[in-house]
Parts: structure tokens; C-alpha cells; sequence
């Protein structure tokens, strides 16, 4: 048996509450190296007594490449719970793993006290929480700029018609907040449920990531009160607001920045941001091999968006007033917070707190694109940009950089870094404005577009649709992504809208089961590229056949089929044609 | 090579700040089974290109019973880090590992920029940060009804005379807080320079863990104004001053409690508590597993010590009250956590929180017995009671129940739990009220308290001497262990007594080396039980050579001898009896 790849960690995503009386346990063996894990476990306070209750059995749940993961859900009526694990090798040898690691099965050291894990008390306010609304959204992202022009007055000075044009970095198109909410009609026929809106406060430029002021509405796309009024709209229609607030840094050209400019270290913002030389200065038009000309910390290497001290607390007043008062004076539902892991922990602990106090099962969604554990505890982020998770769906099904082994593999362990609860509320993107278009990236290729997007909206965690994708829109890496959304129904395909509102109903219908059903791949065909997955929940269950292979498959169909493309059936099974898929439920 | 047994978690023990610009990498592999490890690290922003440095080469540190942990300190100039490892196995083969785990070392998996883990920023408020003033401490643990009695005028009723008989349960011998000021010269002779008070505020018993009210001084031991007293004269001494927090429970005969069975769920306590159900009951006198007749929650089974629902934003203004006027009131310099680990994160994290403002440098110590990564990010505690670092001494050289090998083990995996500034802070109780006394554990053998000791004293780590094991105090498990404490100089050791001063000045003079220190095992050799362990800091070393088998052994002494037992000189080398050791530096 491989011992030395045996792991657990208690308080973490191997041991955590599920809800407030369901504690879930994990453990982690060498893939194909165990046969049988049990959980023993019982009372702290009871330990020198033979104490445990009986063995439990674990139950194998997913394995990636190098391990297989155990999991078992228990409770305990003291709401304590000492435990350990007894793991039965393959090689028919057995051992007992508890806090301080493994030793052999014997009577004496089960009986030692101290080599338990504990789970010392079920406190329900360290529980990760999550609002459940959340689970029931389909979010749509619009880059507000390019989405639709509502109101010409607004336009900046030199406009260019709408979509007249691929975008380059620089130009404007006109889009606004009016431009939005004229076409909530769109939003909810599509059915999505949720906007997330890339930053709409005051910035110089058309993506407006360079905030001046974050209290005011920018001017070209409106302002405070038609922005209430938006809101107002999208809450009559149950749809939820999210909004993008850049906090790791400012623009240049912000009153504060201009300030410290000024003034140098007698500027009253001096300790805003993370100057290291006085007077601040930098090199224009240097690659970033030459960053260490700017004498002051940045959002990557550029030197318009100095970092703000998130220690100092007067930014943190600052910045928590902002997060507050778009809550409280314009009801929004959620925070999606950019360049999320460059700030501080403790930052982030209080701006959960402020936006707890102030708007009850509000949702706060970190921009991260790695390993995320320590933001994800329960006290800072709800969800980060699952970008890990979608990576993995993408190198397979559209870049072929991986196999199908490897994604699943990438998936379930995507899956086993964070607690059930937690993998749920996961913002699943498959593109963004800062990526290519998923059009482009399956080379225009509609079917496999489809296919992709049925395989993500049936996993655990959130969809979210990019604006535009749904009639086919096409686009390379930013700015080219950023085009004006196309608004002539003849130019728009039709077919795959009706594709996606379909897609979206189905999540929404089945949101129940697809947030919060087990994952189960019940076939994954290297040969033929035939992926079988479910979900489950009680006794329902939803499940997909995908065919990534390059030919037909063959495949009985049980259940209601909810959602197909390239599928004929024939007789008592159905023929499906590469990159066809059938979603069914039972 | 053993690739599953591969581990590195972000944002943990394993990847942490040590100072402002410093961050420490650990790696764990199967032990014996990597032959070298490389750090790449580079800008994150700078993925894309041929980004990271120069492959820098990991230090092999220290090894358990399965692993090897390997180590690197590195900085960044932009305080950004993206950082993976190239693994060479024994077998000759060779991996990458990054955050999606194990790949081929190959040029593609390198140049895939989301294949790194990363330290975001270098937070300096989110560091684990420690009081300076801790490294330099040996803490003296006295519980207060067994030091000595100053004054027997606030002797409870049936106080029995000092030192008459062994301690029955509920016995009461007078002592007080007049009887500590009144022995402050002994302790600063001693040269102990921390005081840790078991509780002092008013309660019922003689241990007072059952405190009836938090914010005065039990008036068996005194009041307010001689603490204040006791606080200045310590503190005149260069004494700091730790006491004892009860907050996971409360004395049933609290009038908040009493309330609550007066009054029900009517009771403005009532949501104090976790009640299951009210009235609140009980049914004396039955046995551990019988409690489910308590019709709510308490420590442990014991129907008298109600839990404290730490969740109600009352119950944790009242206790944080308590904590701030201890601090501000009285100046002290610690509080030590009663049962801490059943207490929630969040209340935790709040009560850091006022510490921190009310006085700097305040240090934090809580009752854990088991892993407590999860209370040691830097925003809970300082410290835990690290019972599960000494538990293997013990084992090994006292209780004859672990092996050499395997204490060498369970001390290097306690060191890998936590970051190294954190493991500089850690308390090391050899005995304390919880448990028998350390002469009574090594059957009165003079020699080997002192050994034990002396290997305790020269680990990273805080160490803490009970009351009167100095002067050779016995006794079993509690109540046995909190006799009355022996002042008159014939019946005391005084040999043994000085042994100790000197252990204790060993330890404060050379407390720099051995906070920070780096950890060496020289030498562990089963057959003759020889142990040289060393400690390393700049170009400083102290060197430990313990004799743990049953014939002398014989050793080459370089260096200036600091302190030793049972050590023969003869010609150039010396002979070291069975449990006799010597400690140099050089």
C-alpha cells in the first residue's frame, strides 16, 4: 500500500460542514491502491473508552490521474467528533491513519486519544454558506460598452457607428446602461437570470478597469439614477445585478493618484498605494522586462493602475464605503471583485462582513485563477471565476491539448479542492472579455459549440453566458471579443439562440439537481470518445452522452431526453453523430 | 518515483511569509525517493514569455517516518510569486509539479502559464507575525490555589493547613495572589521571566474553570487592586503575565446560567447557551455515556459548564469586553485559551482583533491538543499548547512508548505543520495540571527529568515549567499533581533546583539561536540511544548530545559546554553516562 500518498487535512476541504448537522469527510489514497476505507469515529471526550462507534465505510467517489477520494457524510450528537481512518491496501495489508499519521492496525494505537483528527465543534457560523438564489442563476455577462447603445446623447466624442467595425484598444461604441435595459425584453426571453456587468464606474477607458471615481455611474453610460432604475427593471423580472469593482488598483488619473503625483510624500494619499521612491515615476513605453522603471507597486507591469495599500485603513473605509453603497443605495446582488488575489485576506474578511451587514444572502465572486482554498473558507468569497474547471472542458473538448482522461482527471480534482457547498456556487466561464469567443475557439465549429456548452451547463457550479455568444458572435483575444453586440435578427443565428434558451431552460428547470446532485462519470471511452456523466440527487437523475469521438456511437436512451443535437434514434437505441450529444433525466 | 506522495498547498504552511520580503516554499516527497528538487519561480505576469529564473536548487531539511520535506527562501522583486518544482526521483525519472499537479518535464507543461501555483502578493497584514518579547521567555505555570497562601485572611471556609495532605478533589490550602507577590524574588532567582496563571477570576471550585464572573478576581486569591499589584511588581521584574480565558463555557452557578433555569426560554441568557431544550436539564451522577439526558450543550459531559454560544453577537460583546479590560485594566501581556478549539473561528478572529488594538505585542496561546493549522494563519493565535510536540518526547525518553526513530518522526512533522515563526512561538509543557508531573512520569529518576528537560529546553518552541517541579516536587494525575507547593528550603531538591536556573539561563541567553534556529538531527542511533541534535543560526550553533541507551557512550566535545549531566571528561573526549547529556556552543 502507498501510505505516503494517504492525506487528509481536518478543518479544510477533507473535513467540513455540509450543513449545520452534516459533517463531510474525504480522504485521499493512491489511485487503484485501496480497496476499502473505513471511518471510525466518535465522542473526544469518550476516546479512552472504547469508544468509537462502529466503522463506517467510505464510499470511492471520484479519482484523478494519481489518486482515488473517499468521502463519507456523518453526524454526531454531541456536535463533536474524534476520527480516523482504517484503509485496507490492495496488497492485502492494512494500516490506521489518524493525526499523527499511520500506524499499524493494533488495538493500542486506536486507543491513543491523540491520534484522531478532530472536528471539535459544529459551528454553524464558520460553515461555508451559500446563498441559495445562486444555484438557481444563469448569469450573462455584458461588456457594457458593446452591448447596445440606448442613448445617443451620451455617446463620447468620436463614436463610431455601431459595429461599424472590428474594435481596436482605443475606440468607443457607444454602448450604456439604457442600451441594457431596453433589451431586458431579450435577456428575459433568452432566459438568463443574473447580469454581471463589467465595471460601469467612472474610467477613462471603453473597458473602464482604470477607475476614477467609483461612486458615480460613468458618464457615457449613464448615471445613478437610470442605473437604480435598471435595477429596478431587472428585480421586477427576477433577474440579479452583479458588478465588477476593481479594488487592487486604481487609475492613474484618479483624484488620489494625481494627488500623490503632486505632492509626492507630503501628498494625504501618499499611503494609499505602495510607493517605493518618492517622486513617483516611470518609463513610458518599456516592455515588462523593464518594470523595475516604475517606482511604485502596479497591477501587472502598467504603470496607469498603481496598486492601492489595502492595509491602510483609510482605503480600506474607502473601499468599503464603495462596496456598501452600491448595496444599500441601489439594491445590486452581487460583487465581482477583479484581480481578487492580489489583495490582502484580512481586507477581503471585512468586506464579507460589511456586505453580510448590509444585504442578507448577497453573493461575492472572486476573480482567481488558481488553487483558491484560503479564499474560500467561508469568510471571504461565495465562488471564484472557475476558470481552472473550464480550462480542463476546453483543452479537451475544443484545443485537444488534453485527453479525455486528463480532463476528467483535471475535473475531479478541481472538485475535491473545495467543500460540496462551495463547488455549487463555482462561476463556470467558458469565455469572457478576456478571452477568445468559444465560436472562434471551436474554429466555428456550431455543433461543437453546443456540445461544449451542454457538457458545462450540467456540471456542478454556475453557468455563465458571454454576451452575444448565443447568436453566434465571433471574436479573437481582446479587444477582438469586444464587438458590438449584433442587434439585426437577420444577421443573428437564429438556430443557436434557440439552442442556448433551451440549454438555459434546462439548467434552470433542473437547477435543484445540478447544483447539488453527486457527480458520477459512468463512462469515459478513450477509444470511441463516448463521455457518459450524471448527476444525482434523491432519486433523480440527469444524464449526459456526449460523443467526442470521430464516429458514430451507438447508445441505448432511458429516461426523458431533455436536450439533444445529432441524435437519430433508430428502433430501441440512437445513433449519435460526432459531436452530437443527449441529455436525459429519469 | 512516488508522485502521488508529492505535496505542496499554496497559502499554507508549505508557502508562507516569513518576514516582509522573505517567503518560505516547502515540498514534501516519499522519503528516500527524490534525489533533488528545483524551485522555477518567476513574475506571474511574465508567464507567457521564457519567464521564470533560474532553477534554484531546495534544501532537503528534515524527514518523518514517510516523508522528506524540502525548503527554499526566496524573494521577488514585484512581491509576486508564480512557482513550481522539477522533481528528479532516486529512479532517475523526472517531473514537473505545479497547481494542477504532476507533468512530464517538458518545455509545453512548463510554458503553461495556470500550471504554477502562486503567492499573489506579498501581504505583509496577512503574515503570521509573532512578539519578539516570546521568543525570549520561560513561562512559569502556577495554579494559584497551591503556590502559596500571602494571606489567610481570605481563606475559605474548611481551608485545610498548607501542604497537610495530598489534594482531594474539592480541597481548598489557602493559596492566593499575596502568596505570589510574596515569592516574586524566588522566581525572578529562578530566572524565569513569564507567569502563566491558571484561572484567577471567581468561581466555585479550587481550579475556578467554572468562572461565575469574568471580570473579578476570585476572593479567595485577592482583588483587583492587588492583581494590578502583582501585574506592576512582575512587570518591575521584567515578568510578563499570562492568565487563563474560560470562554467555551461558563459555571453553571453564573447568574447568566441561573437565569436561564429560572426563566426558560424567557431567560434574556437564553440564546447565551446551546439549549436543546428548555427547561434545561439534567440527570446527576450518570456516567459519561449517559449524557444525552443533558438537555444542553456543555464541556465535555460535565452537566456544570455550560457552552457559551460564541455565535450570539452578545456573547461575544461580553467576552470581548472581558478581554479588552484585562488588557487595559490591568496591563497584562497573554491570554491562554481554555478548550480553544471548540470555540468558533470567527469569535476567534474578533478576539485577535481586540487584542491587537488594545495592547502590541500581546501574545495568544490556545488549548489545542491536535492539528491546528486552521487557528495559526496569523489571525487567531500565536500559539498552541504543544502537547503533540512534547507527547513524543515523552514517549520516546519517558514512557519507553515510541521508538527513537519514530519521536524524530512525529518532532519533524509537528515542525512541518506550521510556518517557522510559528513553531518559534509555540508552548512546550512538559507537565502541567492536566497531568502527572514530570518527576512522578520518570518513576522520581532524577537524571532523566533532567535529560528530558534539557532536550526540551533546546527544541524551537517556548518552554514552561510547572510549579515546583524545580524543586522536585511528585505527583500523579489531578488532582495528585496540584499538591501544595514546598517553601521550606530542606524539604526542597535544591540540587535539582539549581540544575533548573541554570537549564533556564541556558535557554535565555541563548534564546535567539534557539527561537530561530534552524533544526539538525546529527546523529539518532538506535542501538546505543545516541542523539546529537543542533540548532544553527547565522554562523552560531548549540549542540545537544543526549545518551537515551543503557551503556555510556563516548564522544569528542568541541565547543564551550553551556550545561551537561552525567558527563565524565578523561583526555579528549568525554564519556557520557546513561541519560546524562552535554549542550555546547560554538
Amino acid at each position: 500500500m502507498n501510505t505516503a500518498a494517504i492525506y487528509h487535512r481536518p478543518e479544510s476541504e477533507f473535513a467540513y460542514l455540509y450543513d449545520k448537522d452534516t459533517m463531510h469527510i474525504r480522504l485521499r489514497t493512491a489511485k487503484g491502491d485501496v480497496k476499502k476505507v473505513n471511518l471510525l469515529s466518535g465522542d473526544p471526550y469518550l476516546v479512552s473508552q472504547k469508544w468509537y462507534q462502529e466503522p463506517q465505510a467510505m464510499l470511492k467517489i471520484l479519482s484523478t490521474d494519481l489518486y482515488d477520494y473517499w468521502f463519507i457524510a456523518v453526524t454526531s450528537d454531541t456536535k463533536r467528533l474524534s476520527y480516523g481512518f482504517t484503509i485496507e491496501g490492495e496488497d492485502g495489508l492494512s494500516a490506521f491513519y489518524g493525526d499523527h499519521g499511520i500506524y499499524p492496525l493494533e488495538e493500542k494505537y486506536l486507543a491513543m486519544a491523540n491520534n484522531y483528527f478532530r472536528m471539535p465543534f459544529f459551528q454553524e457560523i464558520d460553515r461555508f454558506k451559500s446563498p441559495e438564489w445562486v444555484k438557481e442563476t444563469v448569469w450573462y455577462q455584458i461588456f457594457p460598452e458593446r452591448f447596445a447603445n440606448g442613448d445617443p446623447t451620451n455617446d463620447p466624442e468620436g463614436t463610431l457607428p455601431w459595429g461599424s467595425q472590428d474594435p481596436e484598444r482605443q475606440d468607443f461604441f457607444g454602448g450604456d446602461l439604457q442600451g441594457v435595459l431596453d433589451n431586458l425584453d431579450y435577456l428575459e426571453d433568452l432566459g438568463i437570470n443574473g447580469l454581471y456587468f463589467c465595471p460601469i464606474f467612472e474610467a477613462g477607458s471603453n473597458h473602464k478597469y482604470d477607475t476614477i471615481d467609483y461612486l458615480k455611474i460613468d458618464p457615457d453610460f449613464g448615471d445613478g439614477a437610470l442605473f437604480k432604475k435598471l435595477v429596478e427593471a431587472c428585480h421586477a423580472r427576477g433577474i440579479k445585478v452583479m458588478l465588477d469593482a476593481v479594488f487592487n488598483h486604481m487609475g492613474d488619473v484618479s483624484p488620489q493618484w494625481q494627488d500623490v503625483i503632486k505632492n509626492g510624500e507630503n501628498s494625504k494619499y501618499a499611503d494609499w498605494f505602495y510607493v517605493r521612491e518618492f517622486p513617483v515615476t516611470y518609463t513610458e513605453g518599456k516592455d515588462f522586462e523593464n518594470a523595475s522603471e516604475i517606482t511604485y507597486d502596479v497591477f501587472a507591469f502598467t504603470p496607469h493602475m498603481p496598486k492601492l495599500n489595502t492595509a491602510n485603513p483609510e482605503v480600506q473605509a474607502y473601499l468599503l464605503n464603495i462596496a456598501k453603497y452600491w448595496i444599500e443605495e441601489y439594491d445590486i446582488d452581487a460583487w465581482r471583485l477583479d484581480v481578487a488575489n492580489e489583495v490582502d485576506h484580512l481586507f477581503w474578511k471585512k468586506f464579507r462582513q460589511v456586505c453580510d451587514e448590509t444585504k442578507e444572502d448577497f453573493y461575492i465572486l472572486g476573480e482567481i485563477w488558481h488553487s483558491s482554498q484560503r479564499w474560500l473558507q467561508g469568510d471571504e468569497f461565495h465562488a471564484v471565476m472557475n476558470y481552472a474547471y473550464t480550462d480542463a472542458i476546453l483543452g479537451y473538448f475544443v484545443k485537444e491539448e488534453i485527453g479525455l482522461e486528463k480532463m476528467v482527471s483535471e475535473i475531479n480534482s478541481q472538485l475535491m479542492l473545495y467543500p460540496d457547498q462551495t463547488n455549487q456556487m463555482q462561476f463556470n466561464v467558458l469565455d469572457s472579455h478576456d478571452t477568445a469567443r468559444l465560436l472562434t475557439e471551436t474554429k466555428e465549429d456550431k455543433d461543437l459549440m453546443k456540445q461544449v456548452m451542454a457538457f458545462t451547463y450540467i456540471q456542478p457550479g454556475v453557468p455563465c453566458l458571454y454576451y452575444g455568444d448565443e447568436i453566434g458572435m465571433t471574436g479573437g483575444n481582446d479587444p477582438d471579443c469586444r464587438k458590438c453586440m449584433v442587434w439585426e435578427e437577420d444577421k443573428q443565428d437564429r438556430e443557436l439562440h434557440q439552442f442556448v434558451k433551451e440549454l438555459i431552460a434546462l439548467r434552470r428547470t433542473k437547477s435543484s439537481i445540478l447544483s447539488e446532485g453527486t457527480v458520477q462519470w459512468l463512462e469515459t471511452n478513450n477509444v470511441d470518445g463516448r463521455i457518459v456523466f450524471e448527476r444525482q440527487l434523491s432519486n433523480q437523475s440527469i444524464q449526459g452522452i456526449f460523443n467526442t469521438g470521430t464516429t458514430t456511437i451507438t447508445s441505448e436512451i432511458s429516461g426523458k431526453v431533455l436536450l439533444s443535437n445529432g441524435v437519430q434514434v433508430t428502433n430501441q437505441h440512437s445513433e449519435i453523430a460526432p459531436k452530437g450529444f443527449v441529455i436525459t433525466s429519469k
